[in-house]
């Protein structure tokens, strides 16, 4: 076990608390007199998560964005942020506000407080939210349930290509890797009709595992299935090796849930009322592991699913 | 305006949201569905609020109790925690989680999940609290309001002293230093009692003058009142210079609050059932700011009130 294992392993016997999740889940669901609160804490750190260069603007609505995809997940509507932030250059720390703004105005959340440090560029988002439903977990797939994402995948990670000179320049793709939109109204919608839910924030092949193993059944991915922008086929074609390269890109902040086959009429009429594709990509079958196929013949797995480290 | 302060100011105008106190609280408080929750976060950076050899459970420790004695001023009872934490080290991340271990379990907190990353060590920790009562802000002492601390003041400063090599070894001194422990019982009994509460971090003097300054009133603070502790007088005696020393050395985590005069017998009383001092230290009076006596008789505040930086 690495040491990173051996700590988390360590903190989750700290995390006993059902409302914990065992920490096996992107959020804690507390309900507290009468009311389901859904909790997330996310770290960005310069260098690691995102680069020196970045616009901190961009940054800033990351930071919001992936903790509000969380929250999104468990169906929860946001009621406000808490932010831990360390002053550094003064006009970093001035676009970051400014794009820290435009985000909580855009998702309608409040600012609640938090804490300023002097210090070097990790920084914090505690999102508090509230579920009227149910807050689904990642863990309760069940043997033949279908396996559904939201909107199209690999745009952002296309888009950090983009950046990096690795593809002809695609404003679209750019705008879904820095601008990421948390898929706040679609799961509330979701909530009451799936099994369980998550965002896809490594890899939808990684995250797709991670739910199968946490509901302790197996799932196949439908490479041909999974949902493609125009965007996407513009600039890197519908081959198998464009859709193996969106399925582990990550950075996506779409919603993958499962729902039983019964639930897809109702599925597509509500895909059809919020104007956002939900697309079947596979399925749950008894057993363990993650399986792919392409048009109903399997295909080995690639040696990387996804980003292995949130 | 230091580019600190209008940062702050800037973020002032992004937290309008009446929970947030305009960011001029300890916490935030947010009334949820009939329950009124309490939510902090403070962080903890290496290099300026602790150093990279102090001992990481003691890290640990001081994490959790700075988040919850800003609980405990707002007489809130804690709920759960979420942590963010930089992975390093192996050893140090052992030894952080054994003290984190302990101080979750010596207040009774769950920890309910938070994010780990790789990264410099900026520890972040969200508090969320529930409040039974009213969650006394920082602003509501009144002109005749007395100002009262519990315990005493001044150990965990002569404690840092110990430990630097300026004092003689005290062991309850360095233990307050090194374990403060949040008055939360106390929090939650004084918060119908009094008109305004803070926890004292930054040194009394200082958090003296922020509660005037939010509470548009002037605070005098009597030095020869401030109680001090039998660890405290043996290292360091009674003298003027004594007081001063302990007014402003900060990392006390007691209980700073306002009343009027006619709750003092309910406050004695109070303080005889929980076994914890409280002791009348100055008084409010129309006008603003802090002025300083020593037996009836007027002194110059000193050059340095307390920490600048939470």
């Amino acid at each position: 076990m690495s040491a990173e294992s051996a700590f988390i392993e360590s903190l989750r016997r700290l995390a006993m608390d059902p409302a914990a999740r065992r920490l096996r889940d992107d959020a804690a669901v507390l309900e507290v007199g009468g009311t389901r609160l859904v909790l997330t804490h996310d770290m960005l750190v310069e260098g690691v998560h995102f680069l020196p260069g970045d616009p901190a603007q961009d940054v800033a609505w990351k930071l919001v964005a992936v903790n509000l995809s969380d929250l999104a997940a468990k169906g929860a509507r946001p009621v406000g942020v808490l932010l831990g932030f360390p002053l550094g250059d003064e006009a970093w720390d001035r676009a970051f506000l400014e794009g820290f703004g435009a985000a909580l105005s855009a998702f309608a959340v409040a600012l609640l407080g938090g804490d300023t440090v002097a210090g070097p560029r990790v920084l914090g988002l505690t999102a508090i939210g509230e579920a009227q439903g149910p807050a689904p977990s990642r863990s309760g797939a069940g043997a033949g349930d279908r396996l559904w994402v939201s909107g199209s995948i690999g745009d952002a990670g296309a888009g950090l290509r983009v950046l990096k000179g690795e593809l002809r320049n695609a404003p679209a793709l750019v705008e879904s890797y820095r601008r990421p939109r948390p898929r706040l109204e679609l799961g509330e919608a979701l909530a009451p009709l799936v099994t369980a839910m998550m965002d896809v924030s490594d890899g939808l092949l990684i995250d797709a595992a991670r739910m199968a193993e946490a509901s302790g059944a197996a799932v196949r991915i439908d490479l041909e299935a999974v949902p493609l922008s125009e965007a996407y086929l513009a600039a890197l074609g519908d081959g198998r090796e464009a859709r193996l390269a969106a399925a582990t890109a990550g950075d996506d902040y779409e919603l993958l849930f499962a729902a039983p086959p019964g639930r897809t009429q109702e599925l597509l009429a509500l895909a059809d009322r919020l104007g956002i594709p939900l697309t079947p990509v596979g399925a749950f079958a008894p057993g363990s592991g993650l399986t792919l196929a392409d048009r109903g013949a399997p295909l080995p797995l690639p040696p990387r699913l996804g980003w292995e480290h949130g």
